[in-house]
């Protein structure tokens, strides 16, 4: 979960269904509604659950503000003669009660010879070839399609540090976009352990089972070190969304915006507003796809070599040095003039509208901090050519879920043991070209979420990317098998 | 997977099916019939694949001996002019090949209300309401019913210390009948460390996101301290199956072959061969349930306090100052005489037949060694009035598969946080009980593993016991769900 990934409106209306017993008496469902339309609740159904005698029982979906208004509700109910709630339960907490994935079995488990098949003694052969060779866990085991979805729960939305439980319900819910949108049995796993040290040996201690590691969620600058060390230490992919999610998306709508404005990487001057997880792979993703000239900003100002007291060892350290070719220092408003490009991975209302005419000629913006951006993108359009939001709400999208189900789609589908720079990169240009030359245009410069062809171009493309680097390894698997039949 | 977590008979037929492109001449196919006939092969089906002009391809699902049959097969077939052998498939291998489970979302995501609902922003209120109280994590996550499987892979099936790649499949058909027989959401988790502190830190760290953990083909001793330590550091149900699954269904049989031969657990005098996981468990179970008089037996004879070198500090020492109360020393033939019960967890063949005699009236033969009982159970049965094995091919199969799924089905139900003693206890007469009193008989002492009121009665009888000893902890978060409304 990035900041960039945001996948709906930032305000979900807050449904709640409340069940009420209301006295079998001429007048009493108006009196009910009447005290929630005077409470400024608004009405959604009523069904009718139970008509006894005495009393009918009435279930009202109802749109609040909070839990607070909730509860202000239910009291006021409460409160009539001849009116008892039963219940009453939130959509959203409904929508969550008793978790949201669950385990299937692929093939029946229903008499002794299914039993001798998927158990024993029939999985004894199975255990006998995959301890002689692990790599047919690739293919004889789960390990093909799993992936563990692996949070300590210390950046969790913009909630910051909530732990492993707070972070459970995030990490499913990532766990069913990875099926939705890329097919793939992912597991969440949240850690109860926090440094740098315990997460990279509990990752590797379960790591056999699992065909990929998505870290998410994750504090910085832990999550860099996490990460390198996950990547160097283990033979399978491992990529830490939060980072490289975001940053495919982002370059696969700057890709499009510069043919929407008729510009190339190579000469932009990109202004990136943010030196955090997001900021820093961003940066480098855009330095790989082309871009020589970006200059990032901290909350102090512009890095660069000369500004004092960088010596964070990390990302910072590395930035200061590595970008920023003018050595230009100062504030957001300092550097920006003359800019093509600001990309946005910060905070709310950072980029005052009115900098953006001092840009070089058709600005983009990509203003990526959720839920509020760092300018208002109505404000705006008004004087950039191409603007992008990590919101639903608005055109143009940068949402990790338009990168993340396919990259993984792609190593597991051939087995390959990391995911490369050239293989993000690949997974950026696939995803720009879903949206087609002759639809492209300032509102239309990244597909939506929800077109089918996003998550397969993306696969197609990592997969094939690996091949060229000898990364597809799952054929090598299965040629071995052969010795097994 | 304990000695007697044996699920089927002991030699799996292994069926290959085997792809032949057969030139389109009369005659052919029975000659190619008549080449697997010759080998030994034994032809279950013929299916037409494809009829081309020239050729034929036809698949032939043939019985063999075991793998070294089948390429001999495989080579005589592509000797015969005008047939080739595309492929050959192991059917075995064929029900393992893309992994045996998968994950299923349990809700739809195909909206942006979906999303808001599951995924951002709408998770973020379950997220905090997590952090603030991590029991609700038992109603509104995938904790609810989730498990994990978690083995080292030291000591899978008879196969010994084969590593995690090696145990996966094991564990993952394990997975599957969690599912299947206690609709439980089971992962397994292969361990990629070894030390009891590196096993006991990797589960502790994945806790928070499971329900519960069974432990599973961890090497004797170190499971001993394993279990025993993340019993106590943990706030969620552990435990190694391979001791008190087979503990459970042991003393259920027990129960009821008492019945059988007119006997009570308290008189009896039980003879146990083999001291380790499996041995430990199942005399503490029948010492609990009131069992006073128990012998157990290493290969080195019988344990007592006098016997030299017994300083392991673990099960043995404690068995060797808590069993044999006569201080009975000596080998199995020496201690066997007047007993009422023997109960084999070690190896194969050594009970001999002719001792069985020697024992008090009715003898009861428990002989659970697998795939090889202690003694041949046709050849028990002529001097023991009930006999039961770990094996599927006779009457009376102890089978682990008949407790651990309603274990655990129990204490998720409740919310409980371990499994006490008294569960175990309550699991094994629940499931003695299943056999109906009328049609209880030296051949009926144990339900079959497919008797759907198995996993049911252990269940309920756990989570009533659960609710006796104050543990059923869900009602408590179910009634602070409340303040979330």
């Amino acid at each position: 979960m990035a900041i960039a990934d945001d996948t709906a409106v930032p305000v979900v209306r807050y449904t709640v269904t409340v069940r009420v017993e209301i006295a079998n008496r001429p007048g009493m469902l108006g009196r009910v509604a009447t005290a929630i339309g005077e409470l400024g609740g608004d009405i959604g159904a009523v069904d009718l659950v139970d008509r006894g005698g005495r009393a009918v029982v009435r279930d009202f979906t109802v749109s609040v503000q909070d839990s607070e208004h909730a509860r202000d509700l239910v009291a006021a109910l409460n409160r009539i003669p001849g009116v008892r709630v039963r219940a009453a339960s939130d959509e959203v907490f409904l929508a969550h009660l008793g978790g949201k994935i669950e385990v299937h079995n692929r093939i029946p488990v229903k008499s002794r010879r299914d039993l001798s098949l998927v158990y024993t003694p029939g999985v004894a052969r199975v255990s006998l070839a995959l301890a002689r060779d692990p790599h047919l866990a690739r293919m004889l085991s789960v390990k093909r399609n799993s992936l563990a979805v692996v949070s300590d729960g210390s950046a969790v939305l913009g909630l910051g540090d909530i732990g492993p439980y707070g972070a459970l319900p995030v990490m499913e819910g990532k766990a069913m976009l990875f099926k939705q949108f890329g097919q793939i049995d992912a597991w969440p796993i949240v850690l109860d352990v926090h440094t740098p040290d315990e997460i990279v040996a509990a990752v590797k201690a379960i790591a056999p089972g699992f065909g990929a590691i998505n870290l998410e969620d994750i504090a910085a600058p832990k999550c860099f070190e996490v990460e390198q060390r996950l990547i160097e230490e283990l033979d399978i992919p491992v990529m830490h969304d939060d980072q490289h999610g975001t940053a495919i998306v982002a370059l696969a709508a700057t890709i499009n915006a510069l043919q929407v404005v008729g510009k190339k990487l190579e000469d932009l001057r990109i202004v990136v507003l943010g030196a955090g997880a997001a900021g820093f792979a961003c940066t480098r993703i855009l330095q790989r796809a082309g871009a020589r000239d970006i200059i990032v900003l901290d909350r102090h100002g512009a890095l660069h070599p000369d500004r004092p007291a960088i010596h964070d060892r990390g990302p910072k350290e590395w930035l200061a040095t590595h970008t920023n070719p003018g050595h230009l220092s100062g504030s957001l408003v300092d550097v920006l003039p003359g800019a093509d490009m600001f990309l946005g991975v910060s905070g709310p209302n950072l980029l005052p509208p009115e900098a953006i005419p001092t840009m070089a000629r058709d600005p983009i913006v990509f203003a990526l901090a959720n839920p509020d951006p760092e300018v208002d993108p109505l404000a705006a359009a008004k004087y950039a050519t191409v603007v992008a939001t990590g919101r639903s709400d608005y055109a143009n999208q940068i949402n990790n879920v338009l990168a993340f189900p396919g990259v993984f789609r792609g190593v597991l589908d051939v087995g390959a043991p990391r995911i490369s720079e050239e293989m993000k990169i690949a997974a950026a240009r696939a995803l720009a070209e879903v949206v087609p030359r002759r639809e492209l245009g300032p509102d239309y410069i990244i597909p939506s979420v929800f077109n089918p062809a996003v998550a397969r171009s993306v696969a197609r493309a990592v997969a094939r990317q690996a091949g060229k680097e000898g990364l597809a390894l799952l054929r090598r698997a299965r040629r071995a098998t052969i010795h097994y039949l």
